[in-house]
């Protein structure tokens, strides 16, 4: 008999997965350590039979019925995405922004025949596909009281088609991270893009919010891996033919990436794959200088090593995520190949680390955990830990941004800043963390973390708080409002400072021709 | 005193660096080698007041007129690009296209106020970097008789701001490349992209039409070292912010690079910069068997070895241009870098050769002269002896593309089949030459020469009978119309059939927004 895990309709993942026992217990008494005077008072999710949901207002045609579903946990679940305020806000028992209905087609002709329905019918659609947004992006947050469905792309997750000579495939849209993982094994192949989001985020959706990978530097946004798009739109089905490269006037597919739903459903995907890496090499360095160690980054950065791994964390980070005392930080260095030994360009890369006044760990696959191996595996419990801290009135959430190096230190000065002045404007212990996700040879990818003893009747306006003047700082001076966790409704004002009113002009016209009724996602990134 | 070269007004750069004496006796005795038949007799350009060209219908606002000109050689000098159709016109005294007025902006002032003249007098605008386009896209072919000028950005010409800490810079759109190079040499940067038309394109140009460069892989395509553009509309400027990497919607860059024209000016962009490289290793392959190369070429492609340099010549190329009688072709392998040695990357690529029987030639920068650098040399006279070549009736041109590996070989043998079966319908003896110029791990970029011996008399006819079907074999084959040479006005009925409709109809919506008097370069990609 298989087993299938329960995902849970408020938090992170998974019911099974959920962090309990001494993980629980180790990770407040960490917490406590430097967030003294927390409540600690742990707030269990409310049965959805509390939530007082309004009915469903919509009856889906009959046509359609088998696919749609107005079931309470399941209109819960698909009320929110997964950032720290939508914790809050399902726990807190405020879900009225839950959809009337979740339609769950199971081909391309389904989600035509969805549109059509929708554009004839003014309801509204909410695109969704695992649902691990942050940024408001599948959250059906309106003025009105306008009709809306949830449309859950989960059905369409198959590799359709694999094409072993150019390594790539055929995809469909809404397949999740690990599922695709185990398709492409069967062929020997990866797309070796791993969000965090990895296990609860799917293929269209990484298109559609253009994800950043895990891997520091080359390919590792799905951008680069796109051969070509098919996408549903409520005027039709656009598709760019397949293609290693081209020139043939501006890009079909990069006008669909970052679209974030707005202008059609990515149903199908040509994507590049890869063989799974066999050589490997890495180091942990430790610096004595932060400041010196992100100037070894650039220098790595602009050596064409092009390193897997470059993830600098600031001394904050290194001591909550790693353990490490390090008074400029730790820098985890990896490179990979599936064709040729690595040895040679981590002792380069540990050269330039070497003029910057480092102190190299090598790593050890065999031997004792090292700070790298300590800060991977909490990698992948972070979100359900962050679940925790919401839980227990701890306010945990994470932004990103870039900038050009030309602005970095001042940047980092400001931003971190900007936080810490907001934490103290509301009289909460705090502190900020700073890792580089992805760096470049003209700037790094900087991602910030935010941890501070929340109350928990105001936590929402706190953490509010916080993110507005981080926000504000980090457009100021002069990084974008996010480098990937996309737009959505969160960080609208953000975006509209930084993109400019014709672009802003094109997009809308472009809308108005794709999807002439504004159904698709209205208020993520642009107003019709 | 200077020197100031003069720009030829029917051919190829300056009349100066013109073929003549011994290269040009030795090239009409090779080609006669191969093309037996062919009359051979000069057909000199005509005298441009011989032209009959009609006075100049346009005359320019009194604050514009100091930047005008209707001297008859800059109006024939800009009534064409320089593809060999062009060059045949030309020299056949066919310039009805030459636009009223030639109009040379000195400041971005001076584009917006150009813009609004003629969008408030209906005058036609055509932009015009370096003039080397080949697909037409510069040349005002128009079925009725309205008034255009061309829009000549020469003067913008300067690199406004360096940063070194970034590697960037901000410059104007008008530079061609070698002044860029100057500019940039002084600051021990370098853009380091080197189309064949480096000496006479401009940077506008290149982001307008996605140009490729010199190198085979990684970063060399001119998309890839955008960091922000600025883009001058009807409507008004639009900018993007400098950012290395950014998530934030659809890319505002992406939209304009490739847009030929059409929708605004690029008068500055900030571009990625690199150290000049210090560590060289290369070689030249011979092959026994064509289809084994290209195998060799897909290994290397896929290793994730990223040579600079990866130039397949097939076996008539090889002939022709580097002189070696190789049955299956010659590999010029490079590999560059400003940090590290190279000689490990050389030599698992030449390994990689090994396994589809290659026979190394290692080069040697002191040595003599070997396949690789016989070809180099040849690279930059190409288009000079396309002149003479079309001078005395000789069809020579080039069109390139690109297509998945599963479809290549039937590709290669589809296209040079209709090459081949086009020259026999003429009754004229030619041959069809290939090179891969750029290989991505999902695929190779062909690059196919024609050579033929033709007829004065009905030379463009000859050469528009085998463009037209090739163009049908490459795109019926699956590959794009264009891989960097653009799209222009002649690659209109491939780019139609192989773009989605709906895309079109997206660009038409942006184009009626940010050009809604359809004054810039019309019919080029699209129509309104």
């Amino acid at each position: 008999m298989g087993f299938m895990p329960v995902r849970s309709w408020w938090g992170w993942g998974t019911i099974e997965n959920r962090v309990t026992g001494s993980e629980k217990t180790q990770l407040l008494g960490r917490v406590t350590q430097f967030l003294d005077g927390n409540e600690l008072r742990e707030h269990l999710p409310p049965p959805v039979d509390s939530l007082g949901m309004s009915p469903s207002r919509i009856t889906p045609p009959a046509a359609l019925a088998h696919l749609a579903s107005s079931d309470p946990h399941d209109r819960a679940g698909h009320a929110h995405g997964k950032a720290f305020r939508d914790v809050v806000r399902n726990l807190r028992g405020h879900v009225k922004s839950a959809p009337d209905l979740i339609v769950r087609p199971e081909c391309e002709a389904d989600v035509l025949r969805v549109l059509d329905w929708c554009s004839d019918s003014s309801i509204t659609v909410i695109p969704y596909g695992g649902g691990s947004s942050v940024v408001g992006g599948v959250e059906a947050r309106f003025d009105d009281d306008r009709l809306v469905i949830s449309l859950d792309l989960e059905r369409l997750n198959k590799v359709i088609e694999v094409d072993q000579k150019s390594r790539a495939a055929r995809i469909q849209g809404g397949v999740l991270g690990p599922h695709l993982s185990d398709q492409l094994r069967a062929h020997d192949l990866t797309l070796r893009h791993f969000p965090q989001s990895f296990e609860f985020s799917s293929l269209g959706g990484w298109l559609a919010t253009r994800a950043g990978g895990h891997y520091a530097t080359g390919p590792t946004h799905i951008d680069d891996f796109v051969e070509s798009l098919r996408v549903v739109t409520p005027t039709g089905i656009t598709e760019s033919r397949r293609l290693p490269g081209s020139g043939a006037g501006p890009s079909h597919d990069r006008l669909f990436l970052g679209s974030e739903g707005t202008l059609g459903i990515i149903t199908e995907a040509w994507m590049r794959l890869q063989k799974r890496p066999t050589f490997r090499a890495g180091a942990s360095v430790s610096f004595t200088d932060f400041m010196a160690a992100t100037e070894a980054v650039r220098a790595i950065s602009q050596s064409g090593l092009n390193p897997s791994n470059c993830r600098l964390l600031d001394p904050m980070e290194a001591f909550i995520n790693a353990g490490s005392t390090a008074a400029g930080g730790v820098l985890v260095l990896g490179f990979e190949s599936h064709d040729h030994p690595q040895d040679a360009r981590l002792a380069r890369a540990l050269e330039l680390c070497a003029d910057f006044g480092a102190e190299v760990q090598p790593m050890k696959s065999d031997g004792p955990a090292t700070s790298a191996d300590t800060w991977k595996s909490s990698f992948l419990r972070m979100p359900y830990q962050r679940d925790v801290m919401a839980a227990h009135s701890i306010i945990a959430e994470t932004f990103e941004s870039a900038c050009t190096w030309d602005r970095w230190p001042e940047f980092y000065h400001a931003v971190t800043k900007s936080a810490n002045d907001a934490m103290s404007e509301l009289g909460i212990l705090g502190v900020v963390t700073c890792r580089f996700t992805h760096v470049y040879p003209d700037g790094p990818a900087p991602y910030f973390g935010v941890y501070a003893a929340g109350q928990w009747d105001s936590l929402l306006g706190q953490w509010d708080h916080i993110k507005s003047a981080v926000s504000e700082a980090l457009i100021k001076s002069g990084g974008t409002i996010t480098h990937h966790h996309a737009v959505g409704r969160d960080h609208r004002p953000g975006y509209d400072q930084q993109r400019s009113n014709l672009f802003a002009s094109s997009l809308r016209a472009v809308k108005s021709t794709l999807d002439p009724a504004g159904i698709l996602n209205p208020s993520v990134l642009i107003d019709l």
